[in-house]
């Protein structure tokens, strides 16, 4: 059998074999429309756990209790509310985080330290954990519950974010599954983004780490960022060996094929998180080649991305391109007019440091489409990256004028 | 007689002796209301000057042949158009900035290098320097000019920018005066900011440099940038020497009051610009007390201005005060939650990394006047530093959603 990744239709995070899910309305997150705000995620089996966490730091508590117990072999259990962020709240933040994750771990006869809390929301207020033990009983869990536990860990989000791809190879086959949560990375201290990865493959422990690294570094760290990181943002990934595969070890052809699905998984989830950014009508993704370094790629991209002016430009299909080579030039990396070459969705502006005969009007066209593709090759050596963004609208500024009130 | 810096009512950039300007209309800058896009100053001795100029890679025209010309002795003539930067135009874009600084000095039977050509505008755009050749010798020079000067610089401004002070000491008196344009430090690769100054005073050439780069740093060096730096920013200083006082010398109290008075004028030119910023309606100013280090005061200062989060909250006087937490966090200076004091407005948030009790609604009250001061101590250290930003309103989307077309 060939190797193939194949996505699962309407797959969810408990498409993983053993995971179940399900979520509550417990009182806790009051911004409309949502109707949860409680998630409770259960393995049957001990995960292997690990995850990445914001850099920020100030860093809210349930990020201090996942830190202090991963990486973890014996994790079954995940807690998450919305709608208070559980960051800058002290030494009871911390009590409170710890007693949510003893909550989880109470009802399903786990461990405390097996179990494993998160929150999301509004930042420096006290986590109502009494809701939380009040509900959490009420909490179904089902091998269906992914959906469920997907819109309960939304914020302002306006839909869900989430995926499941089986992957098949020699070894046997096994499911990757995620759910994310937004309120768009241009909002990133409103203590934005949350991403869990569920999968039953059998991985060696130190392999899915490095592999989990490897797809951050691909897909939630090149998401636009303004210059904030939240104190919540978690990438997270529980691995529970009841595919039954034959063991995916390192710098094998099983193990690039499993990097390739969790790429595949956490970029997909890393673009649905900005394309549903905060008053965004437009994903925007940077493609940046011939850059001297892969460091130089990645800042370039992601100073593209991450402009203002880039992202009002784009909102008004404003073909103000020149906003766009400035941004470029501003990020540090190496960089000379004189060598890049610019086309964006399609039609091309520079080549080689010259400026190109183009029609303003087909460029304003292609800038109203639902994606923009900036390609900019720096002419300067072989490295590349990619980051992806979103417009910014008038919607941006009221949402986040008003996000407490 | 003591030492005294008195501010100059009404004063401009020619209140400084020997310094005359003029502007006119030369139809480069279509954005209206403005009425004038080519000016011109004079001095009638020659000056020493010298700049401090962006740190973008994409660097315009007129700043590669002003960086190619100074520091000088022998500067008497400063050439500057709004509407069009002259940024990314190659090879073409040096020559018309030659050739416009040319234009100025045969007007002024100058020598070719005693001339220094500016532009502000939109990127992209070949500047058209028939325009000015056919336009500069309408220009009336006087030593009222400056006021016109100062018009005819700005872009999507909504009020010129200009500030004078006679400084009188034990070795005589002199004046130093300066004229500024913005669109809001808040968009700065729109070709942002330039700053000229003017001075009569009797200055070694060299503590001139090292004075200059000190108060750009404590006043233009600490508004609020979003990621993005202008191709264009320019902040010159030319000194002709005409006020005859005695001359001052590195390390004198002459120096220290002469330091004084520059850092006075650069910051009150720095203010006007954010407050000004495009669609701002509040002024922020954040002092960072108690920091380990000068750089760690210094880039909380400008992560808590630069924060869209923070600025779409205070716009919408949301006391959404996490934020401002989140952002000092997020700013890579050494940070401990449990060792700040925040105020915001006078009103008593934190201290010592405790919360404390305050009212919300008072909050919101001082959160909605002209001028929005955040007090944060870090508790870390002795260095200090005050950065300015301004608000984010849906206006400044509008602007900047539209500004080529």
């Amino acid at each position: 059998m060939s190797d193939e990744i194949v996505p699962i239709p309407d797959g969810c995070i408990t498409s993983s074999r053993g995971f179940q899910a399900g979520a509550t309305y417990a009182g806790i997150n009051h911004h409309p429309p949502f109707n949860m705000d409680l998630a409770l995620l259960y393995s049957e089996a001990p995960c292997n756990a690990c995850a990445l966490f914001t850099t920020n730091r100030v860093k809210a508590a349930p990020v201090l209790v996942c830190q202090s117990r991963l990486p973890s072999s014996c994790i079954q259990a995940l807690v998450v509310n919305s709608g208070v962020a559980n960051a800058c709240t002290g030494e009871k933040g911390l009590a409170d985080a710890r007693r949510m994750a003893g909550l989880a771990a109470e009802r399903l006869n786990l461990k405390p330290e097996c179990a494993l809390p998160m929150s999301t929301g509004v930042i420096g207020r006290l986590l109502p954990v009494d809701l939380i033990a009040s509900h959490l009983p009420q909490i179904k869990l089902s091998s269906e519950g992914g959906k469920a536990f997907a819109r309960a860990i939304m914020t302002t989000d306006t839909r869900p974010k989430e995926i499941a791809v089986k992957v098949k190879f020699s070894g046997g086959e096994y499911t990757i599954s995620g759910a994310a949560k937004g309120a768009g990375m241009i909002a990133p201290n409103m203590a934005t983004t949350l991403c869990f990865i569920t999968t039953d493959a059998v991985i060696e422990p130190g392999v899915l780490e490095s592999a989990l690294r490897k797809a951050g570094n691909k897909s939630f760290n090149m998401i636009t960022v303004d210059g904030d990181t939240s104190t919540n943002d978690t990438l997270l990934i529980m691995a529970n060996g009841m595919a039954g595969n034959q063991v995916i070890q390192a710098a094998s052809p099983a193990m690039r094929l499993f990097q390739q699905a969790l790429d595949q998984v956490c970029i997909h989830l890393a673009r649905s998180v900005v394309s549903d950014g905060e008053g965004a009508t437009r994903l925007i993704t940077a493609n940046i080649t011939g850059a001297r370094s892969a460091k130089d790629a990645r800042v370039a991209a992601k100073a593209v991305t991450g402009s203002n002016l880039v992202k009002t430009a784009i909102h008004g299909a404003d073909p103000n391109w020149g906003r766009i080579v400035s941004a470029a030039g501003s990020s540090g990396a190496t960089f000379d007019e004189n060598r890049i070459s610019l086309t964006i969705g399609g039609t091309h502006i520079w080549r080689e440091g010259k400026i190109l005969e183009f029609s303003s009007s087909e460029l304003r066209n292609r800038l109203q489409k639902e994606e923009v593709v900036i390609d900019m090759d720096l002419g300067l050596g072989s490295s590349r990256a990619t980051a992806w963004g979103c417009d910014m609208s008038e919607e941006y500024v009221t949402i986040n004028s008003e996000y407490t009130t």
